[in-house]
């Protein structure tokens, strides 16, 4: 099986591809040749026997996706984006990388004759925007209010319709938001749920700029990598034709966070989160869901995290080595 | 005031020409200028004494949609598209007209400098797709299913997003099923809706594909017009983000149709039904959305025929001079 994954270097990217390597299949088959490719240069996979081509570049440039496609990965992984923050600033930026780079894969997709692979596609839960009711359902409607979430939106009905054609077999998942996020602080909206676990754990301060009853849902890189994995797997039959879901995750308040942080890793560690009230951040986070209802992902098998003291554990697991600063 | 009509050659484009050049004015402006434009030319518009500029070609060619904002129309009534047979016959065709000339008419007028104008988009009850709930509430998720639905969809999406950046002041109207649609019987799966009610009343035979319990939501050429216009007046604060919305209609089966037929034009007009069951169309209509809850249009003031007699009757006076053959 040879495996297509576009935005490899990122870290949904590496993680997939490290879970991989170390499984050696997918859906039972063999996995014999990696096709990773990015913005930059993703690392070579460590230990693992079979080919990989590492390539650079934009998918939404000419022949690109064409050069991709053209040894027919049996499976393609569409991570690549630009994220929230900067498809926002700029317009033309997230249009192209985010809905022209999609549209040229599958366009390279459909004009491979006789060609029709597994595309597994990361949306967000961005695809959504208040008001919400109490918990979003399946069939609620995608309303989102950044152009990132309009391009994920948009991302979804062009796999859906190339689904529904016959060019490929798709399946999109929305995932919410990954947390704890390794690596340095960032200036998204959403860096301090997960900073105020991460910073905190390494021994450092963290700042909170929310109040401690702001609820959201969340999944731990590790559970959005088993995501992407069981999506895969899913058939035709089981999926019918509305092919992008919500997934599960674990719905708490920031308070519910902290205690579970304090509960693993003692009150001092707790004690490192400082209090300081972002007006802005309140407001952008005031339009994000809370709760998502995400039954039919249930019913179809996907798994998450039973609570939050099981994604800070994670976290410390994969992360820290099993070690608390 | 300057207005702009895409697809002003087609029903409804000419229709919603005649209807502002009878008024004089919208919004409470006068009308000074049209610009008309399709793949083929309109016809000018009798009895106005303004300025006509008629114009034909493709929107989505290089520099198209830029050459018709040039003069900053103050409303743009985007109803260009290829319809819904077509675009599932021609994948290319449907995706370059319906989503390309959308994507480049919104993109000329983001990059006109200070341009600010009213978009009026027409979008359509095949955004959804079953299985649907007993009425379909405005806050239902839209999975279509048809190439000509996604593309819809996907325009929805794009002018959500330029409107709430600010490039416009958009607003997308899901027409029903347009009925009484005049002229000569087609090959569309939904033209037998109107056929059964517009062949009898010329004194022609029409057949009838499907059950008479089929039952479906309608709107008059006419109500449509009233839709495009009240659109038009509606501000900002009135639609909030979400500025696609079902329209009202009536909502009823064939057998009520035809009921209303014969009331008004007599049981031998009526008995000009043929009912001739045909496997294929019946498949088609069977995940056709049944009936709409359009709460939001009722809100908005948007308003429709009661009940089928005044669309029958409609079509009489509006298409045959009062006269039933």
């Amino acid at each position: 099986m040879h495996i297509l994954i576009t935005g490899a270097a990122g870290m949904i990217g590496r993680k997939l591809t490290a879970r991989l390597v170390k499984d050696g299949k997918l859906n039972g088959q063999t996995i014999d040749k990696f096709t990773l490719t990015d913005v930059v240069a993703a690392e070579k996979p460590a230990g693992f026997a079979g080919a990989v081509d590492i390539s650079t570049g934009d998918l939404a440039a000419a022949g690109a996706a064409d050069k991709l496609i053209a040894q027919r990965p049996d499976a393609i992984f569409h991570l690549a984006g630009v994220v929230s923050g900067e498809a926002e600033i700029d317009f033309d930026k997230g249009y192209h990388v985010n809905l022209d780079g999609t549209r040229a894969l599958l366009e390279a997709i459909r004009h491979a004759d006789g060609y029709k692979p597994k595309v597994i596609f990361t949306s967000s839960i961005a695809v959504y925007g208040a008001p919400f009711p109490f918990a979003i359902p399946d069939e609620f409607h995608l309303t989102p209010l950044t152009s990132y979430g309009t391009q994920k939106a948009i991302s979804e009905l062009l796999l859906a319709d190339y689904n529904r054609r016959g060019f490929l077999d798709g399946v999109g998942i929305r995932l919410p938001t990954i947390c704890v996020r390794p690596g340095k602080p960032n200036k998204a909206a959403s860096g301090f749920f997960s900073g105020i676990i991460r910073e905190p754990l390494s021994g450092h301060e963290a700042i909170l700029p929310v109040a401690d009853t702001v609820r959201h849902t969340h999944a731990s890189p590790r559970a959005a990598v088993g995501f992407l994995i069981h999506a895969a797997g899913l058939t035709r039959d089981q999926l019918g034709p509305r092919i992008s879901l919500a997934m599960p995750g674990v719905c708490c308040t920031v308070a519910e966070q902290i205690e579970a942080l304090a509960r693993i890793a003692g009150p001092k560690v707790a004690a490192r989160i400082k209090r300081e009230p972002d007006e802005l951040v309140m407001r952008i986070v005031a339009g994000w869901s809370e709760r998502l209802d995400a039954k039919r992902a249930a019913t179809l098998g996907f798994t998450a995290e039973a609570n939050f003291d099981e994604i800070v554990k994670a976290h410390i697991e994969d992360e820290l080595g099993g070690k608390i600063a």
